[in-house]
């Protein structure tokens, strides 16, 4: 009998849930709003209702392997349980792991989202189209997520923070971040930060008048030729590339993932990162692949995500089938 | 019959050569001068000079379980090629692995000197003592080295290049780095660094017109009140704070070890060390130990290293017995 196994996304603003076959097809997907108001028992009620359903539907032509979770941060890890969360008010010290297995009674595999998402890119995506299984994937949204893939495995570090390079600083003593440090890459390179720069500039009302200002509507402002609006994506890649010297030089990987919202982008804040990134890291130099679009064996290769938005959702899916490096 | 292993370090100035028993004892040592203008031949010969004299000595007490040599970088890992070392010129592309193996007929495991002092703190030294086997090494000599081990292994990265962070930017358009880039942590950190910026100050000459001005006449002055002399240490400290606010976002290891020649002057640059890593890492902020001077598990402990300067050599011999992590 085949397998499957169930991820679960649990985002700020929508709850996603889908079985997946083990060679990553998907079976079945329900989406229902994350009911944050309603508090952290409605939404582990409405996960497990979601994956009841799935096992009902899909149990008949297979074994379920096990269900994955990818959960925003700050995460405890192994042991599941959230800390903070900015964008669950309400869910701080929920222990996800224990109170799904209770319900659920079979083991579930919490993961910080931006994880789970750099895991689906190594095996589905990016990393799998180019030959590599050990990756960092940066996934510019509202902040700047991160995950790190040593052999084809999630790397965790002591207490499931690795990987938060989003928080790298990159200017120091630079504009505050949300975490309470200064300077760090998610202040310059995610949508929001994007979107403040626009703002900063041109007011809060788009260039075409047409609605509020975002990252989007900064870059197809740039598209059509609006330099200052360039020059707003110049920053990202400016920032995006120090912070990968900053990687690069410590992890000496072949692999560097850009996903996320903003990657949508990626010509006008490419040339400029790869620009600051072989200013930045004489390892980088070294290893600079001939042509920056071609997988090259025993090079530094960086390119864009393969696997868009659902990236994390297949990542939960397949945390059942590769256990994560702790130290 | 108990075995025993021989650990070679390549230094600009002296070639030594130590055996070990597997429980770290050392056996017999040889050093001599690194005849680098007599070219590389001449020190290979050398090396096996040394390798073969500790093995007659040694080889009636126990069995040769291996030879590692730690080298300067920049260096291709496994392969055991060094790449364009600057402390050793007219060394470029020589094959260090395949050139010894094939005069001494024994397998040898050839490593950046760093990460062989890193894997001895780990295995014998800071990590030993305080129970991590993850754990990330500084080693504030000449340049700044520094070594990842990961569950007890070196870290390689997938060209022998992981665990170069004496050259993570910590100041966009910093000082200029030996290495091309600048702001690297290197140009901050190192004894280099540390008397360049006293000349700077005062001139070639010591405070105490002793001799010429160096790291540790600097250490002397700050150490006897000179404000100025502290300042020089204050910075130190804050670069290496951002440069460990780095690596705690990306790694999120329990271990942080800062070694070599500088680490005598802990007391002065140990405070604004810890208040900028503070200050610039929010995953430090939460895993910060109770006492920064006692390990803590499930915390993140920087410590200084407890081998000295004869780490690297010693983590040679170990090479042998602790398989590397690639990508």
């Amino acid at each position: 009998m085949s397998t499957f196994s169930i991820g679960i996304d649990l985002g700020g603003t929508n709850l996603r849930v889908a079985a997946f076959t083990s060679d990553w097809k998907r079976r079945g997907a329900i989406t229902t709003p994350t009911r944050v108001k309603d508090g952290p028992g409605a939404v582990l009620d409405d996960m497990c209702a979601a994956v009841q359903q799935l096992i009902a539907d899909c149990g008949e032509s297979g074994e379920l392997a096990g269900v994955g979770l990818g959960s925003p941060g700050p995460l405890e890890l192994p042991a599941g349980r959230l800390l903070q969360p900015p964008n669950l008010p309400g869910f701080e010290d929920l222990e996800l792991k224990t109170e799904l297995e209770k319900r659920l009674r079979v083991p579930v595999v919490v993961e910080c989202d931006a994880n789970a998402a750099a895991l689906a890119e190594c095996h589905a995506g990016a990393g799998k189209k180019s030959g590599y299984q050990s990756l960092c994937m940066l996934t510019l949204g509202t902040g700047v997520g991160s995950g790190i893939i040593l052999n084809g495995r999630v790397w965790h570090g002591f207490s499931g923070m690795g990987g938060e390079a989003g928080h790298v600083p990159v200017y120091h003593d630079g504009l505050l971040c949300g975490c309470g440090s200064r300077g760090c890459l998610e202040q310059y390179a995610s949508a929001t930060a994007i979107a403040r720069a626009g703002q900063n500039l041109f007011g809060t009302r788009s260039q075409n008048g047409a609605g509020k200002i975002t990252a989007r509507s900064i870059a197809e402002a740039a598209q059509a030729g609006d330099a200052e609006s360039q020059h707003i994506y110049d920053g990202v890649g400016q920032a995006l590339g120090i912070g990968l010297a900053s990687l690069v030089s410590t992890l000496n990987l072949p692999l560097y993932i850009i996903g996320g919202g903003v990657v949508a982008a990626w010509q006008l804040f490419a040339p400029s990162m790869f620009a600051e990134l072989d200013r930045g890291s004489y390892i980088y130099r070294l290893t600079r692949p001939a042509d920056v679009a071609v997988p090259e064996a025993g090079k530094t290769n960086v390119f864009p995500a393969e696997l868009g938005p659902d990236a994390g959702l297949l990542g939960a899916a397949m945390l059942p089938f590769f256990q994560s490096l702790n130290s």
